[in-house]
């Protein structure tokens, strides 16, 4: 795609097909403008097998918004849709929808409510709230899934891996092994779920975070080829970058070969004035030979020296290295913290594709439509009630214990205020008879989750660095309880429904099936 | 992102940043514009758990193409990358190294020979061969495995789930679930893999394949809202696409009230003159639902109209459906061959993602380094012996038996004719003892694999239209033998070394082991 093509592809032609044949039947029946509620929400955490997860990380709000603020029907676009033809021939869409789409087709009417990026979230909890006129909030339906189900992806998978590095460094760097130009999206997200980070420089540029990366196998295969072998490379490769030395030392053979070098390299490093950084571990038992990396390093005198790993982690393969380490450290006078306390975490495909569960099952769905005035509940029933969007306008709700942590999100409906109860009743949001009581005493505060980003058409939003979206998410995970964050068969956080809002949709589950 | 960021993000800096590091050291020691070799392969088919891919389809080519075609350093990028301060505060790149990227740092000393788009392609060939400048060659690894490795990694689960609809269409639709823009060389990929259609607008207009959509549940539940009910969202739906009427019946009951009223739509269109094309069926047990469907539209004199299957949906989901439907169907008074025959399949998901293995395992390895006008191998010694590249500057042959079938890809040292042979040595790339002998008279054609596409930055290549390498992608499919294309279980493809070029590699092992 040349630059041209690349806006056709991605302005506001990027959408699926019957979202456009649906905005013109719209149109055709007068209800284009008539203003509707859709919700998006996501039915289920990310599932990695043995290994659910417990909570998710709000991300890819901007970047919607940046492609909302852009994405208009132009000349270009018209024509194409112009130029399609049905199966017998005709034009699928015709003149006046498509003048319609070029001078009206724009998101100016939009309002649009969400829960801030950074931001704990779980599923059936509206997370985006589009309000407008139908055939546009329609039309933006593939576009506001695209961006958001793929950034709340690897923003939790980042925040799981997070969990398990304790503070540790953790670079994002699968941009080789990620699905083409998502991996500018997948960057970001891995930012805001933890990663401190990236090797891709593009993104880095955009996002205002230094990239980060040293040298490749290639460059010390180079120098072996020309005669000058693993020392010469690593000795060129401090020579230009004296105070950020970090040498991968798995090319020939790790402990024989690369890490020797490199300690030759780094004793010159010092006597020179430098510090040196780090080593990089790219292949075999990670946990076995950071040990006796960290142990050889020592001897040397370069306690302070990093060891960077990496080689298809994730949480699990993190997890299971520190336990290596604990078990191993001791056999060679090294305490498990030491070892663990200088490594650093490479992380690439695993993250960028979220491995296991490449993608978050978020919705989009109707739920109220304007008519004279006041708004109808809309509903869809599926064959499994657990697939029955919650309907209406709705207000969703934190509420938090008496230790301040998040015991439950609650939705209600719009003109409900759960902080006026003395006691609170918390439905499942399927089950008939099952339900929670929590009375004020039991309650430290309850927050609004959703906020308003766009109204009319207007943006209203103060948008945050990345930066504060990052320590968004630390605040919302500090008060998590870590059963909802631990790796295997997590807690599952209660998503509650206010008893008015229970009892609406069982009404209106009730009429469909009659009607 | 706008479209300023964006093209800082996805120009010449959509690369890791060891990329431009390493590049900076072979300009401080005169290597930059030392010619060498990187190959291009994947060490492994996509392995879903049981049932591990048997060939890949080769894609992504074009789009890289565009991508160099495209990418230089501007003032911008160069000015970005003199920002970059290292730990000790200090500018990481030195002002004559960006002066050269700025002056000289284009790919117009690249030459590029690949495998053709749309070939299948098997493990450990050489699939792209880049020779040129160090730097360069260097700077382009991250973006040329990015192109490459996500459309192979979709065009080959495309290929697999074609092998299992038969001929029926296939409908690619994972837009909303795939990895943001990445999902636009998805539907490429898809489109080369075998799918028939996207639901995809932008792609489609880019692509030049008509993009294929109906309607979702919203509409339905639009006319339900406002009073007009199931039968109101059909009868508008057929009143505006008479000709393209596919209805999707599961909004509230598929075979109490969808298919009903989904026929009662068709009497009145069929009245009126129309065809009616289809229904869709999105939820619920799927085979099922499809002899019920097929035998009601039956009954009222619809027996042509298709049946749209989706949600869900991959090669083993759909090989599940038509055997249960074979079991299924006669209970009705139906073939099997008569309901499957209608069938239509949507992908979404499982088809964008290559869900169960989301990432292809391509790399670029440096095998040859040019000194004093000659080629010096280069080699990577791992742990592992099958990770260690195949080095020096090759020729890769695909050999045909006396049926015409693929039997074998060869790869040769560059000046190795294995048509002169009277019987050839195929040796198995990594186990000592094992080859295999094919005399001339097994053989039906030698065909070499690798096409030049750039030499010293001049494009030669004749881009094919996606057509053509839709067909060349058949061509290859009918002359694997059925049991590399299995689903489950497939044969091993014989990959192979010549006799010379697995003596050149064991000679290479254990000299850099010596060293």
């Amino acid at each position: 795609m040349n630059w041209d093509e690349k806006r056709m592809a991605e302005g506001i032609l990027y959408t699926d097909m019957y979202q456009i044949t649906m905005a013109q039947l719209y149109y055709r029946y007068g209800l284009h403008e008539r203003r509707a509620q859709f919700d998006h929400f996501f039915r289920s955490y990310p599932d990695y097998g043995e290994h659910k997860a417990g909570f998710c990380i709000n991300a890819g709000l901007e970047w919607l918004l940046d492609w909302m603020d852009q994405a208009r029907f132009r000349d270009e676009d018209v024509a194409y849709l112009g130029s399609l033809r049905d199966p017998a021939g005709r034009p699928i869409f015709a003149p006046d929808f498509l003048n319609w789409l070029r001078e009206e087709g724009t998101f100016d009417g939009i309002t649009l409510r969400a829960i801030p990026e950074g931001r704990v979230v779980h599923p059936n909890v509206p997370v985006t709230v589009v309000e407008g006129p139908l055939a546009m909030a329609q039309i933006m339906e593939t576009s506001l899934l695209n961006h958001l189900n793929y950034q709340i992806l690897i923003a939790t998978k980042a925040a799981r891996i997070c969990e398990v590095t304790r503070g540790q460094s953790l670079l994002e760097f699968g941009m080789r092994r990620g699905h083409e130009r998502g991996v500018n999206a997948g960057a970001r997200a891995a930012l805001i779920g933890g990663a401190d980070f990236t090797s891709n420089v593009g993104a880095s540029a955009v996002l205002g975070f230094p990239p980060q990366g040293t040298h490749a196998h290639s460059m010390v295969q180079l120098f072996m080829a020309l005669g000058e072998g693993e020392l010469g490379a690593f000795r060129a490769y401090a020579d230009v970058y004296p105070d950020n030395c970090v040498l991968l030392v798995d090319t020939i053979d790790t402990l024989e070969s690369g890490v020797p070098n490199a300690i030759t390299v780094f004793e010159e490093l010092r006597r020179a004035g430098h510090q040196p950084r780090g080593v990089r571990l790219d292949s075999g038992d990670l946990a076995y030979l950071s040990v006796r990396t960290a142990k050889m390093l020592n001897d040397a005198g370069f306690p302070e020296v990093s060891i960077v790993l990496s080689n298809q982690l994730d949480e699990l393969t993190i997890w299971q290295i520190q336990t290596q380490i604990a078990s191993e450290a001791p056999r060679y006078g090294l305490s498990a913290d030491e070892v663990i306390g200088r490594l650093i975490y490479g992380v690439g495909t695993r993250l960028i594709t979220s491995e296991g569960d490449a993608a978050l099952d978020g919705v989009y769905k109707l739920v109220a439509v304007e008519d004279d005035g006041g708004w109808m509940p809309a509903i869809k029933i599926s064959e499994s009630v657990a697939k029955v969007p919650n309907p209406g306008q709705k207000a969703v709700w934190r509420i938090y214990d008496r230790n301040g942590r998040a015991t439950a999100d609650l939705l209600t409906q719009v003109d409900e205020n759960p902080a006026d109860a003395e006691r609170l009743l918390l439905h499942h949001p399927v089950e008939h008879g099952t339900y929670r009581y929590l009375s004020a005493s039991d309650i430290t505060s309850i927050e609004p989750l959703l906020e308003e980003i766009i109204v009319d058409g207007r943006f209203v939003y103060e948008r945050p660095t990345l930066e504060q979206i990052r320590e968004r998410r630390q605040q919302d995970m500090d008060r998590l309880h870590s059963g909802v964050k631990r790796l295997l068969f997590p807690h599952i956080y209660h998503v509650s429904l206010s008893e008015k809002l229970w009892e609406q949709k069982q009404a209106l589950i009730a009429a469909a099936h009659a009607a």
